[in-house]
């Protein structure tokens, strides 16, 4: 593999150029924050849920981007509809288990999902990745977690039990395809205190994935370049709501070369 | 009563400290900034509508706001569901009457919410909430109010007549739990420009509900609270997009002694 | 017909002073953005979607804003009901028919509430508007469009077919009532980087229709209005995130005076 800083400036170049259609199936709260991040880094968001047209949108899709936060019975029936026809058609999908783990609604959907459909990478904090887990999984015995390197064979050992790539959101991000282990260290605290922060660098990594067909260097690289428009933002803004809007003027101001620069991604 | 510009630096300070869970029922065109103004205060925002998750979401949440300025049938169930189990469990709920009066769907399900659970607090402007009165109510003779006596007299039987405490917004703020009146001279013009502005009082009076379970001072102390973070953003911005953002600025840099300072309530 | 520069600055000072409510049913990624800058410009916006209160709703408006952006069957018999009412009243009706051509969904539910409703503009670009053409359209022939004037042609004879009034918003927006021919070079590159501006000049174009009984003049004013605000955005901001902000600040603070100085409305 290219050294990843190197990887992401490639990404990052190769969105601003084909500028990929990113069908989003996500959360009211977040709609259009996703939509102006995603079109601030280059991409090209489309919003669309009905039953009777999710197949036809997915299929001129570069990726798919499925998001629980704001869920009901039918949002569910439209994403599994959306996740089947991706897989079906091989397009790369996102899932954003939004809190995943806290309500039986939320984690029977988000087993669901990824029952029904091929998921490339699924995006989350580390508890909705937890509660991602089967009832016989290895990883139930290690509920204490006593060190950085129990929590990456932790997470190494889930990726592969839901044969997927893993993309632990936290101080510092974790992403693993089952084998190899990458963390990056870009972002801000700011990031934190703007809602959908999460959500919108799933939607990041669904426009990576658009763009690059390995999903774990998709994913760190997408985080990485999120993170550095957190940290940028920060330079320019003390408080969440100035950050939020340095935070799109960032994601559009990025060049490769600066991102390449400002990649603080480990491999391991 | 301590004094309220002490009680409303003790609730702002809990608020900080104690990030309580605030889980919103509300309408799709505030959801965004309502989020990022409860997560700017220091609250946990949560949005979740769906019948078969509010339960769930409600019973660890430390404040339920219920607001019907985008309905539909199945939003109202859910408010009733969820509105009916925090009342069980004892959890105070915050009312926003969008439009009551304006319709007969909004002011029926105003009315409905009301019969369903035990409301903590209604907060609407003076035409929501007269829209609310029985159709026998005492009130009902009174329709010309003669001077800010007779409104505060006219809150005051109604505020009796809902058993509640009712938060009328208008250039002065009036708290009434059918005993007490409180008046909040706190604000800025351009508040009026900024959608979402009511509401997302509403939701500042849901924060310090979970934090205060006397209503009258949740409320009168929120409205303070938002009021002056509105002041401050009027120092700063001359024209609505700016003032919404340093709106959201305010609301993270205010400190609990700048509050107790800047207060601007009156107790009769 | 008065200069339309001198209709402009008519159309926004009535506009500031009559506040005319405008009822809007739109998608969920723009309607906090579309409200605010509703609000900004001096209208007094709504938002209502559900089938038990459109109509009410409808005649309370000075005019309705449809816009199919994120559908679902529901949404489009709420859209169909309040433009019947809307009809049957004489209220103006503007029609944004998002993504039309791109899915069945969208195209066939453009093309239902054309039928159902007497539509008085349809803002689109020039793909979206093309897909609204029936089946024996005099321009089918034409997809080969050579020159500006061939366009002009194209759109000239599509309004007449569909007896309403065509905005056609890109580089240079066009205006037809299929008699007349306006073209507005008002705009700046960056509202292309920002989610809802198409959205947003269509809401605009419904504002001004509640001032002005004139379908061209009210589309064109409203056009020369909303872009004029975006080259001042673009003079105070160099990335979408402060653009968008700016933007809103623009549509509070340009006066009808400075409107008509900087129209750049073209009559042919």
């Amino acid at each position: 593999m290219t050294s990843l800083s190197e990887k992401a400036a490639e990404n990052l170049a190769a969105l601003r150029e084909k500028k990929p259609l990113i069908h989003n199936i996500t959360n009211f709260v977040v709609m259009n924050y996703t939509a102006n991040a995603l079109l601030a880094m280059g991409a090209s968001p489309v919003m669309a849920h009905a039953q009777n047209e999710v197949e036809d949108m997915v299929s001129f899709a570069g990726a798919l981007v499925l998001n629980i936060g704001t869920l009901s019975e039918d949002w569910i029936e439209s994403m599994l509809t959306a996740g089947r026809k991706a897989t079906a058609l091989g397009k790369p999908i996102v899932l954003d288990p939004v809190g995943s783990g806290a309500t039986a609604l939320r984690t029977n959907s988000a087993k669901k999902i990824i029952a029904a459909a091929a998921i490339s990478v699924i995006r989350g904090n580390a508890s909705e990745i937890r509660s991602l887990r089967h009832a016989d999984s290895r990883t139930k015995g290690v509920d204490a977690v006593h060190s950085v390197d129990d929590a990456a064979e932790t997470a190494r050992i889930l990726a592969q039990e839901l044969k997927t790539t893993l993309a632990i959101t936290g101080p510092v991000d974790l992403v693993t395809d089952g084998r190899q282990v990458v963390r990056i260290a870009n972002g801000h605290p700011l990031m934190g205190h703007v809602t959908g922060t999460g959500c919108t660098a799933t939607a990041a990594v669904g426009a990576f994935l658009a763009v690059d067909d390995n999903p774990l260097s998709a994913a760190a690289t997408a985080l990485a370049f999120f993170g550095l428009a957190g940290e940028i933002a920060g330079e320019n803004a003390a408080a969440p709501g100035s950050f939020m809007i340095q935070l799109l003027d960032a994601l559009y101001t990025i060049t490769p070369e600066k991102l390449r620069e400002g990649c603080k991604i480990q491999e391991e």
